[in-house]
């Protein structure tokens, strides 16, 4: 029989299969073919990118050079542009705002033909050690208001370039969802005077049938109300509301355990395209009633339908089915 | 310069690009091609689908079998089932319901080579009461609290059959997207004592410049904070917040602006994949402070990435730029 389930923060109902669900080799996964030809992201072609506005090098050399571990540039064709002043209008009814914000791509290796989960560990802690950086960086402009940290993996996902990068938006608003979140959140918080979070990792730990995988700092889980299969939450076990609030230690947890569940991800369901989203506070907001999170969303269905417009969803694979294969799987 | 526009309904802000606009001939657009083979939509397979809840038959003559304009079935997957009791329970922090709700399939033409924008006037109008009277009869059963009605056309729109045919989903809670317009308008309500839809429509006539179409009983235009390029709505002038309330003259008035429109994005961006959904007030609520409306996306970004998860748009196109391609094509 399908199940209704609420989201118990933004209170989005979700029809899950709990019946039949669909097995990971029933999805059609789309292949992932690397490209040869000039790739602005590889040694040598750093100049076919804006200057690079941070950068880890091993030894010291010429900025927009070659010998870069991780390099982070401007978006090249920016959704929103750094070089404008904050003008907020209406028009009638309706709001506007200038499309002032920052849009920049996170380089992860010089490699052109690996893939996130293929980074050495040492290698994915230098690409979250740089979203914490930029994070920190773009935090002191105070005409932004959120910073978004996303990556897109596939075609389907939305990915032009197959080199591995991931995104960052600083907006001079709140996105939507992150609102939704925050209010759910508060309520609960304002109710229980606990943060809701945390006691979500709390109930997946006893619940155990959603968990994936955990370690000293992070637990990864298929959440309850999960709107697309095998979506995938890592979520910090010490209360923090910022990203950017990571100390050394949780780096290298949470290097490692991305690492792994994509990994997982990848074996369970052939190599699916996928996108992750940091969800984090607003900026220079550190809360007792949010916890930020990294949500993965492999994208194993081929639309979203009606989904789009109603914002109800229906999964095909119960989270428990779905935890269960990532959690057992071996790599 | 880019733009960020807020929607004044559900305060969603999404980036515009004003500067340079995507072309429609720019957009990359799926081949739609009609299989042979047994289709179970068309006449003589009738017992192929699950037995008839609703039809329009010219002549008298048996149930499931052929001779019908209109056909109505129960999806023969349901992502709900009818025959379920209301259950509602919480686990923990969790709360779920019984998957209770009908999941029907209005078969809109025998001709299955036909798409709906080439219905005649007459056909549209059969298929357009066929989702009133269906609204209408599951709005009897108490356990629905809502009436979802929708499109999907073309494969990267969530097609499977391609057999000319609409959804109806009838839902034990409110769709999130929904209860987020509901809340939004009726703030704007008790502000300001008027429907935010009537005004809206008072502001597209006045700004001309994201008209499309209109007709004695509705306006088609592009919205002002359009989340996808070629987003088109269709407003109907009279205040009403439930679509089950058109009455004969607004339903011939809808079957010809729908049926228009759908041949403009045709015409224009060459026979895209769409969706549309009808948004309406929940069942049995005729508010002051909700006005029904249709809303078509096509599907021409062929991904979401990052927006699924932040609520965060970014529309390559102007609605602006949209609205003058759609009001000026020749069709």
């Amino acid at each position: 029989m399908p199940e209704l389930r609420r989201d118990p923060v933004n209170g989005r109902w979700v029809i899950v299969d709990t019946e039949r669900p669909t097995q990971p080799s029933e999805f059609e996964v789309e292949k992932h073919i690397k490209k040869r030809g000039t790739c602005p992201f590889c040694y040598g072609n750093e100049q076919m990118t804006p200057p690079e506005v941070d950068v880890e090098r091993p030894k010291q050399g010429k900025p927009d050079t070659s010998g870069w571990l991780v390099r982070v540039v401007p978006n090249k064709f920016p959704a929103l542009k750094i070089d404008e002043r904050l003008l907020r209008k209406g028009e009638g009814l309706y709001d506007m705002s200038s499309g002032v914000g920052a849009h920049e791509v996170i380089i992860e290796t010089p490699d052109h033909n690996k893939e996130m989960c293929e980074l050495s560990l040492e290698e994915m802690e230098r690409v979250i050690q740089a979203y914490r950086r930029r994070s920190i960086e773009l935090g002191k402009d105070e005409r932004f208001k959120y910073i978004l940290i996303f990556k897109n993996y596939g075609k389907s996902a939305g990915t032009s370039l197959e080199h591995p990068h991931s995104q960052l938006i600083a907006l001079p608003s709140i996105p939507k969802s992150v609102a939704e979140e925050l209010r759910g959140s508060h309520f609960y918080y304002e109710y229980k005077e606990r943060c809701i979070f945390c006691d979500m990792l709390y109930q997946e730990f006893q619940d155990s049938v959603r968990m994936i995988l955990d370690n000293s700092k992070f637990l990864s889980f298929a959440p309850f109300s999960s709107r697309f299969p095998y979506e995938t939450w890592i979520v910090p076990k010490k209360h923090h509301s910022q990203f950017s609030s990571l100390d050394e230690e949780e780096i290298k947890k949470l290097a490692k355990i991305l690492k792994e569940v994509l990994l997982r991800i990848k074996k369970v369901l052939n190599d699916p395209s996928y996108n992750f989203i940091i969800h984090t506070s607003p900026i220079g907001e550190e809360r007792m009633d949010y916890h930020w999170h990294l949500e993965i969303m492999p994208r194993l269905i081929r639309t979203a339908g009606f989904e789009w417009g109603s914002g109800f969803y229906i999964n095909p694979t119960s989270p428990e089915v779905a935890a269960e294969h990532l959690r057992e799987v071996k790599i």
